[in-house]
């Protein structure tokens, strides 16, 4: 199917970009501009052998909005937002506080402290002018819209030289999240973190995800297609964790065949139905979209990983001492628990 | 000043330590008695390269117990808790709900992943018999003993084998916990978790935490003592996180001198009440003590690190997306502002 983009660059200088399957009009109303930037930098965190990102600038941003003042709603008389025209399929912009940016500038030394410019780009995906929607909402076809969009927008920020690049979407205001409207988020990165580069060495010593999709008890597995599946991962870090990869290796979303994306558009819908259903209430999650760091092109097999916050119907999954202190996650629900209940849930 | 411990078994075998000042009486009523214990185990997560660990049985583990049932207060007519005995000092138990235990077995195999015993000990350490207490209310006496005990501790699990030893303590509803009695933990593993085997092994090569003390900006030092300071590490994770540690290199607690101790202990109340009084509400934290997994004796230098979750009065610091997908720490506040903050508050 065919993806058209329609390009626009918003009153402040910022990017903003209309992906559909129809050409878009494009005539554009007014719009939000960017506060100034905060001088963000890198930190390193020497027991950690982490980065540490400070952005300053990001204690300002818009906390819990009503929905009649939702900057991600297209813009209206008397309501301006983001997004300056009347409809869109998904919206893609710049961070009006990003945390990373192309022209970040190397902060003052620091006496005994290792720094480093936050480079990076930080974009907003929004998945649907409809303000109540979610994931689990969408239908097939705007998630495989979405796939093929976090796809382009990898291939773009990878063409543009940076590093590594992470689609996410955080959900729930139980984990913070300011802003209801469907949307995610794509951070790209000009250094490796830590722990990207961890799994991304991991896997160029062993095909690791497909040895897993090829052992993988199928009581895990939520839904099999011809391409892609969803799973509870054996080794999973969260209760209800759900993973989906398509079953060939491809090591982002834009090398996927339309048989791929469209099995993943489905298990994607089918496993956040599952999740909702659950407990029946809106499940808080970060779902992250794993995609090969600049080297790895010929060595990582991308995922999708939902990683859910809540363990039972008023409990959340908190990170805490043996979480932070030592990094050993505890996990209440065995995964094969996890797998029944949750295939046990109507999607 | 001399340390007297009270060794109590429990009726379902657990050890219970009153540790104090004075010698205990031990006259003991009674008390609760433990659950079977599930079959907690650990996998290997390929990605992660870390070890995840499953405890079943804590999924029931006592929720937000109202004030007269606390099971940490002293046992009562009509109320029978885990402390059978009228009065103590500071009291230490093993964990009715043991994520890791001495006898864990070997899991069954699974295929495709490594799977491992969960060898440890939990315990709870339990700061004082008023359940209104909490770390910033305690005496500098009680919070002496508090180190003494942390050290007692960490010497007889590291005595009896294990490799690594970390008290900790979380704090606060907004993370997750279930009971509000002041009182810690102390979780001992047979395996070293892969973030405390990094933070050892960089400072096997460095000796970077006196490193961090000779370099430190006065400005982010909150209390300055003679053998141990108080300070906002300049490469913090979180909005006013604080660290203390002793001038002089001690691998763990139980290496401490008594102005060491002394110095430390009044550092600790200072921080929590600074804490507590940034925004005016009891701060949500987690604390751990990072003491010298084994073979690192020699090289590795005590921090008592406190991770605040609040980032302003009405927002919490929640792990997201960049956090959780890339292991990448976002922060909106400069350590150089958060030190500013701390030591205006008053303490």
């Amino acid at each position: 199917m065919s993806l058209f983009v329609h390009r626009h660059e918003k009153a402040d200088g910022r990017e903003l970009l209309l992906y559909g399957r129809a050409p878009h009009q494009g005539i554009a109303g007014p719009e939000l501009e960017a506060a100034p930037a905060g001088r963000s930098h890198l930190r390193w965190h020497p027991l950690r052998q982490e980065w540490v990102a400070y952005a300053g600038a990001r204690q300002a941003r818009t906390f819990l909005p009503q929905a009649a003042e939702c900057p991600l709603c297209v813009s209206q008389a008397g309501r301006i937002g983001e997004i300056p025209f009347s409809d869109f399929e998904i919206a893609v912009f710049e961070n009006r506080f990003p945390a990373f940016s192309a022209d970040a500038e190397m902060p003052d030394a620091i006496r005994g402290l290792t720094l480093a410019q936050a480079g990076g780009r930080c974009e907003v995906i929004v998945y649907s002018p409809d303000h109540r929607s979610s994931l689990a909402g969408l239908s097939d076809e705007r998630l495989e819209l979405l796939i093929e969009v976090w796809g382009a927008r990898v291939k773009v920020l990878r063409d543009m030289g940076f590093v590594a690049v992470l689609p996410f979407e955080n959900r729930g205001e139980e984990i913070g999240v300011t802003l209801h409207h469907p949307h995610g988020q794509i951070y790209a990165f000009s250094f490796l973190p830590a722990q990207l580069a961890r799994a991304a060495k991991a896997q160029a010593e062993a095909p690791l995800i497909a040895q897993l999709i090829e052992t993988l008890d199928p009581a895990l597995i939520l839904r099999a297609g011809q391409a892609a599946l969803s799973f509870v991962p054996p080794f999973a870090m969260y209760p209800y964790e759900v993973w989906l990869a398509p079953r060939r290796r491809v090591a982002s979303p834009d090398e996927l065949t339309d048989t791929e994306r469209s099995d993943l558009a489905q298990a994607l819908g089918d496993a956040m139905r599952r999740l909702d259903a659950l407990f029946d209430a809106p499940m808080p999650y970060i779902l992250t979209v794993q995609t090969a760091p600049q080297g790895f092109e010929d060595t990582f097999h991308m995922t999708i990983e939902i990683h859910p916050f809540r363990r039972d119907t008023n409990k959340l999954k908190y990170l805490a001492g043996v979480e932070q202190g030592a990094g050993v996650f505890l996990v209440d629900v065995l995964p094969e628990e996890a797998a029944r209940r949750l295939r046990a849930a109507s999607a």
